[in-house]
């Protein structure tokens, strides 16, 4: 059994309301120090052991992102792979 | 300028619907492999630079996420901070 997290940011050209709004609430609730809030998204993934390699594994991952998991018009990611 | 990532992640016993969606959707495109899939939130903040200790900076952390960003009932989460 393998662990993956796969981290999803929009992309630094793409506005964020939801941050903003978090950001506005944060400012309101006395945390003025904080400038700058952007939320993604963080997937975790349990794979079954198998005799993919680690090269395999990390192009299977890739492909997972590309076709479902990961907007690419405005959104980039990347992945961790756990014990 | 501190960047911090916060991850926060549904508790262990939460069901996790669209993490399910997410699961049955990979299984569909052929990536049967995947056993398990959970959906959390990654949220990054800039903070300004202060005279805060780390300690301050950290139960400044703490409050924020506990007061706003995450649902303690059902949402586990963790922070690191970044130089």
């Amino acid at each position: 059994m393998k662990k993956i997290s796969v981290e999803v940011r929009l992309k630094e050209e793409v506005l964020d309301p939801q941050g903003d709004a978090v950001g506005r609430a944060l400012a309101q609730e006395g945390f003025g120090s904080v400038s700058r809030v952007r939320v993604g998204k963080l997937i975790e993934l349990e794979i079954e052991e198998s005799e993919l390699s680690s090269d395999a594994l990390e192009s299977t991952l890739q492909a997972m992102c590309e076709k479902l998991l990961v907007n690419p018009v405005i959104e980039d990611y990347s992945f961790k792979i756990q014990g």
